[in-house]
């Protein structure tokens, strides 16, 4: 060792010297606590919370997270004292639990589990029964008098050991899992069906087994001292930290690398110890309506990751659950008390202690809880508590819900509902008059209403998706693996799990339609088909099928839909809540009457971009635009326009009335011309048949028009500028509505917006034409509505040159769909073929078209913002790209001081919502904390708990 | 008159009390001189100048552009003071000239002209002879004892009048000039064919048609009073200032309004007193080939106007001209001596004393003089001097001669010569070798050899321009009107007038190619053909035909050109200061060897930039380019790859070598890949046949390639991602490239750039792969070529993240024809509909992709370099774009610390030659003046006085 690095090694160690990197907890005192949850994960801060609060938490104790740091930092090794802290740790379990780790008669046995600061689900590894070995599993016979019990809880372990810590994965895409091939071997020559039916002879074979397979792959005996396997576990839970599904997953959700993960050892309690045990997952109050009940799903004898995943359908915990389940599969009361009694029935004194623990847990910590627990013999352990991701109705009552219980503030309700949630609430849901073909009936897991192609396979979904195809992923199950595929689906449909499974958690998390559980379907993967059990009703890859995820229920086919609105009283009063809170303005994107009614029924307070060449393409009217392109004079196009002016005329009248009192911000004509025209030959010759014109000038104007790149060419005010009386028409229309209901005693406030401007002079040349053409209708017409005339910004020089264009333009609206295309060089329509590689690569840290590029996009407006106001003190601004109904995007523009956001009608909610959080967010940033509750802030919660797409196969 | 209004008068006129608005000059004295050109226009001043010298200079007086600023800016009104100034003035003129303005017997005229701080050619207007009336006009006859000529100059004078003052101008397009359509109707009364057969009653008619038509269409009789006719002349110069000729030259040279034009008022001195009386234009050196030897053309008994207009082809000044002229047009010199003897044998008194004004005046000026002249029964008057515009090839000759001469020194030789003009000295030449049908000659009026379509009217060249065909206008004469269809040609024809007709003037100032005085030929704009005199061969428009400017010669049909080089000692000389002087490097874009090669010999210190992609579309490449693009697999790709492989290879090697010691910046693949399939069916067929591949397949994949707006899809980095093994392929070439030279001892400095970078990740993961197979290169080849790896700086992104995207690059090039393409939002190849538009409404001051918009793409430049340095001090900077050869868009470089400036091969002694003008300009901004004398400076001379379109028909 050179000086170098045994000075660097003294460093570490006399630094180290001073930490504490190990946190015990249990028997009603903890070393840690939830709000160390950036240090502990959320897993081992909570244990520790639940320890401090008297709750029977098996004992434990945590390594840090800055010891994962320190793992990757210092090339895979630990701080020198981690094994003494570790040892102490032990010590404290073994003492509490009156075992010993590794003893030969009365063995310890532990858990090794990872955790982070924010949950990831199912991203990294865990290792149960650790400490077993040949001798300790006759302790373990001992202690439990059931040899069978030891021997599979032995087999449990060495297969996890050797997937988890030895990495004997499948070696090939097409081999099996070999532990489980030999089970299958064993069965074959058992002649025996369900694991269940294994001796512990026949476990113990396994195990022998096993570990030969072991040492022949890796090339190194199993391991059987206790310690050693305690430490293969440490390390290989930190090691997941950096496993491909985990990086993937920390870059989906911007979770920095350095947060590394904690890792948990805690004493082992068995829910399969017979039938007097249980294990179980329970939620504090229902996660699909918000209603303030208790439920959850348990199965008898039997492990965690039974209960999630999917092998066997739980029961429900409550009674009135157990019995709605009976109703909906049309069991009798007897039957349900057979097949699936509920806790409350079958295991009274624990629902008792369930029901306390869970209202002692949502009251600290002012959330609804997420939580596991084993029964051992009657005994109740508690082994995680979370808060619980909900679906966004459940989330808005909750979060109201809780106000009126006091147990919250109006503006942590506000802060507990994710703004991008609220689009389940405007998800579509099935027209009730429709007629339907009702094929199955599962759990409804995620509400909403979708139809698609039936695909099997999370690759067919990712496949379809890139094709713009919609589809419904089948599967029996879902797993981690899935992820992207269900992201790419409609819709998700499983015939196994519960409400718990990974599939409806996951779906929630999305906000994407699921039904689960939907056991009448039987799946043939091969075949790429399945069948709706006892019929002959056989459905393929690529039939159309239509989910209610509100009502669990499958239609054959697609079932038109129909749009909702957020009028439950909670949504109201929340909407009430953020409405008084905002700054920003919220307006929507509208260019039809119908669209500017819907807008204003969703609490837009004005429309910041009625597009007005949409309506050049209604009825008749594209005949007069296609008339006014032919023309080759001046005249003739005026002479089109003439035609074209009463129409529009019309459609301001229709929208301005519908905007009474508000803005509406009016974008003059923006394509380029050649997107008039018919595309196909067929189509231009139908064209040429109606105007009386040879079809060879049809060819040669549309081979004239014929654009390179269009949306770099002659489109937006460069058409303005070299075919005035385009625009003077559109403006004569606007004006003269706006006269006629001026007079009839309507206020309007039209503002008439100039597309594309990248020169001052541009808009200097077309406001004064504008303003002519307003005087001389004003002057006609004898009213005088108010009006504006602004600009969009969305070419980067426009924003670059902001201080100068701001002296023409009343106001400014950020158009940053093109504004993102051309800074990022980048055609939405093209991005296709190379998007998903960005993303993947972390090139994009998201789409740049569905969010803000802040870094880039985003400096540039925020430098066109200073520069215009400071021309302009109070220069009204707004946005109206798609990114004015992204929550973060709303956040940004809040703090850039834009005046409002305009966005797609079904989205004004989720802007009012997200203009609300960003003031809230900014008042923390400044040192203002909305929360009450110390442990509600510090839990590590995600505010409304629904972002994350979601499983807990491994927790 | 309200208060306000007395206030304002008030200030004004105390203001204007103290201030001297009127300059007189004459008689060897002068109230100004030449260094008060800003305040009394080029004209005024230089006159002023020639009179304090001593020079023989009609008296006169300037009334100041300050007036003009007045004028404009107080709603056509003068400080009240003026007319005063102007009395005191005119007396002093009176009192030189011994005559009295108005006066019945011995009357004083005048003329009026304009002139702004820089030479506007044309585009205001000038009035002689004033001051003639029914009394005054038999006081001319009494001086001249000609009554004939009186009302001649009468005659004239009522016509100018009635044109520039009072606006008679044809009444629609079909009217001709209503003066002119008197005079033909005269002369068909009178049965005569010319002017010069008119009597002095035929003139005096005249005079009272001409009056009678004025009273008539103007409903004001002509006005009588002299004092009337000046103050409406004065009137009409400052309102030519607004005319439209003039606001478009002003727009298209960036000369700011708000300079405004000088009236000059002058005693009149007569050409046209007869035949010991002349007037001509002489210039001090050779403006063609930059001879130190006077010259110019003349004409007995003639005004002005005649030697410009190319109405009456002028004779020589000197005899060697005179001879040479004789010479070409095989022309005995008997023959010579009758019908165009020189002014050196004609009027040697006069031609020794214009020669003796000419050394002094250059002297004086340090600079090439272009001279106005009258001689008036023998006395000579100067009427104007001012600062010659010349070709390049005189330019360099004389700025390097004057050095030699010590009038300059050479910083200021090398401001003398614009760096556009150099681009005249690198016009290609006609190839000696090629067959020619040889079918006129004129004079060489403007270097060069183009061929193009032959057309007959300005409007039908700027037609034809805008369909990009190439033309050449044929006109008997030019006009200031014709400016933009010349400048749309790729030369001119013309059959009458000399090297200092309107035609060679504007044509050597636009380094255009122009033959004049060709009267062999003989136009019919009716039929729009012409017929070589003489013969039957009769060409139309639209046939082809080729122009040598440098020997005036015409051929029929296209001559090949071959191109020229900078290689006059003079050139040599001039390139040889500049580069001591500049401090940016000079590099050219290259793609081949051979453009290398060319690069070199022009002085290129590298290649900037090095597109490999058009070595792809050489020979056999493309085919497996094709195999490359249709694979549907990795393996696929690289099985393609490896057969381009070696062929780029062996470029690189070529270019390599060919740029031993100097950087080669190599471009990896950059267009998008469906550029490189068929376009038509038909070729898509073929292809496929050649691959064996189904048709439907190779439709299928243009299909998928196909992209709404190419600029903006896949491809730069967005394929070297995407396709990891293209970039890998080039990598590969080019190192073993640089290995194999270097190991024969070959000095190579690849500089290996990225394109399309817009996020720091992506060049991140592209320069890791590239180091990758570099350093594999490197260790199979056992060779250590230096290299770097650097990005294009030209999606407005990148520019704004430059801090970031430096810490993963060696070098940043901008790509500014994409930067300007994506920050003005604005496609090169579909700009063509709108750009006119947007150049002559002023949106655009030039062409952005010509010049650098400043402040719009050059903003982001600046604003990435400062960053781009901030994070990578001394960080390598460069511009590949086209703007690189632009001399503004140099000195934009030069001011924002760019290292070097790469342009197309032919354009790199122009960036040389701007780069060392950006280190003058710049040392001047820093109140360093290069100039040895102040009238030099002062003079407003552009240097180099090439690069304004020119004519002075009414100087």
């Amino acid at each position: 060792m050179d000086t170098d690095t045994q000075n660097g090694l003294q460093k570490r160690q006399k630094r180290s010297r001073r930490k504490r990197y190990v946190y015990s907890f249990g028997a009603g005192q903890a070393d840690g606590r939830a709000s160390l949850n950036w240090l502990l994960g959320g897993k081992g801060a909570n244990l520790a919370e639940m320890a401090e609060l008297g709750l029977p938490v098996p004992p434990g104790m945590t390594v840090t997270t800055e010891v994962c740091n320190y793992y990757y930092t210092y090339g895979h090794t630990y701080p020198p004292e981690l094994s003494q802290q570790v040892r102490t740790g032990l010590r404290r379990i073994e003492k509490i639990m009156g075992r010993r780790f590794g003893h030969a008669t009365n063995p310890l046995l532990l858990s090794v589990r990872s955790g982070a600061r924010v949950s990831m689900p199912g991203m990294m590894d865990t290792v149960l029964n650790l400490g077993l070995n040949d001798k300790t599993v006759h302790g373990l016979i001992q202690q439990s008098g059931n040899p069978r019990f030891a021997y599979d809880c032995y087999r449990r372990f060495v297969q996890m050991y050797g997937d988890v810590v030895l990495g004997l994965k499948p070696q090939s895409k097409t081999e099996r899992d070999p532990f489980e091939r030999i089970i299958e071997e064993k069965k074959a020559a058992r002649e025996i069906e369900h694991d269940t039916q294994f001796t512990a002879e026949d476990l113990q074979a396994l195990v022998s087994a096993f570990k030969g397979l072991i040492h022949e792959r890796s090339g190194i005996p199993f391991p059987d001292d206790p310690h050693d396997q305690l430490w293969g576990a440490v390390g290989a839970v930190f090691s997941s930290w950096n496993n491909a599904r985990a990086v993937t997953y920390r870059r989906l959700e911007n979770i920095p690398d350095e947060w590394g993960t904690g890792v948990t050892v805690q004493a082992m309690v068995f829910g399969n110890l017979g039938d007097d045990c249980a294990t179980g997952v329970a939620f504090t109050r229902d996660l699909s309506t918000g209603a303030n009940e208790l439920n959850g799903d348990f199965l008898i004898n039997a492990q965690g990751e039974d209960v999630v995943a999917g092998i066997r359908t739980p029961q429900q915990i409550t009674l009135s659950a157990s019995r709605l389940r009976a109703q909906r599969e049309g069991c009798s009361e007897e039957e349900r008390k057979e097949r699936y009694p509920a806790l409350e029935e079958q295991m009274p004194d624990c629902f008792e202690q369930l029901k306390a623990i869970a209202h002692t847990l949502e009251a600290h910590y002012s959330d609804v809880q997420d939580i596991e627990f084993t029964s051992e013999h009657g005994q109740l352990w508690m082994l995680q508590t979370r808060t619980a991701k909900r679906t966004a109705a459940a989330a808005v009552q909750v979060a109201v819900d809780m106000v009126y219980e006091s147990l919250i503030n109006e503006e942590q309700a506000i802060l507990r509902v994710a703004p991008a949630q609220l689009d389940q609430l405007l998800h579509p849901i099935l027209d009730p008059e429709a007629p339907k073909e009702l094929i199955a009936r599962g759990l409804p897991a995620s509400p909403g209403a979708v139809s698609g192609e039936v695909v099997f396979s999370a690759e067919d979904a990712e496949a379809a998706a890139q094709t713009e195809r919609q589809v419904i992923l089948v599967r029996i199950e879902t797993s981690p693996e899935d992820i992207n595929g269900m992201n790419a689906a409609e819709g998700i449909l499983t015939t196994r799990g519960g409400a718990s499974s990974h599939a409806a958690l996951v779906s929630r998390g999305m906000g994407k339609c699921a039904v689960v559980g939907c056991e009448s379907l039987e799946i043939d993967y091969a075949q790429q088909t399945f069948q709706v059990r006892g019929t002959d009703l056989i459905l393929r890859a690529g039939d159309l099928i239509t989910l209610d995820g509100s009502t669990g229920e499958v239609f054959r086919g697609r079932v038109p839909t129909s749009a909702p609105r957020m009028e439950s009283p909670s949504s109201k009063a929340l909407m009430t809540w953020a409405d008084r809170l905002r700054r920003l303005r919220v307006r929507a994107n509208a260019d039809t009457p119908r669209d500017a009614q819907v807008a204003r029924s969703f609490g837009a307070e004005g429309i910041g971009l009625c597009r007005t060449e949409h309506m050049f393409f209604e009825g008749d009217r594209i005949d007069a635009v296609r008339e006014m392109i032919l023309a080759d004079t001046t005249i003739g196009r005026i002479r089109a326009l003439e035609k074209i002016v009463p129409m529009q005329k019309a459609d301001f009248i229709s929208i301005l009335r519908a905007m009474e009192g508000l803005p509406v911000t009016i974008r003059l004509f923006d394509p380029p011309l050649h997107e008039f025209l018919p595309q196909t030959d067929k189509d231009l010759e139908e064209l040429a048949n109606k105007l009386h014109v040879p079809v060879a000038r049809l060819h040669t104007k549309r081979n004239v028009l014929y654009e390179l790149n269009p949306m770099l060419g002659h489109r937006g005010c460069r058409l303005g500028i070299t075919f005035p009386e385009i625009y003077e028409a559109q403006v004569t229309a606007i004006m003269e509505a706006a006269c006629e209901l001026t007079r009839s005693g309507i206020t309007v406030l039209p503002e008439i917006m100039v597309p594309l401007v990248g020169h001052k002079r541009e808009l200097e040349i077309l406001r004064k034409r504008i303003a002519h053409v307003c005087a001389e209708v004003i002057a006609s017409q004898g009213a005088t509505p108010q009006y504006s005339i602004g600009t969009m910004i969305e070419v980067p020089r426009a924003a670059l040159r902001a201080d100068h264009i701001a002296a023409a333009a009343d106001f400014f609206s950020f158009g940053t769909n093109d504004l993102t295309q051309m800074t990022l060089g980048l055609s939405r329509d093209d991005s296709g073929k190379f998007l998903p590689d960005y993303v993947s690569q972390g090139i994009f840290p998201q789409d740049p078209f569905g969010s803000l590029d802040l870094d880039g996009v985003g400096e540039l407006m925020a430098s066109a913002v200073k520069k215009g106001r400071a021309v302009r003190e109070g220069l009204k601004i707004g946005i109206c790209g798609e990114h004015g109904g992204d929550p973060a995007s709303v956040e940004f523009c809040h703090n850039i001081g834009l005046d409002y956001v305009s966005c797609s009608p079904y989205r004004v909610p989720i802007a009012r919502l997200a203009a609300a959080h960003a003031v809230l967010k900014e008042q923390m940033a400044n040192g203002r904390r909305p929360a009450r509750k110390e442990s509600a802030k510090s839990s590590g919660a995600i505010p409304g708990g629904g972002v994350n797409p979601s499983g807990f196969s491994q927790r």
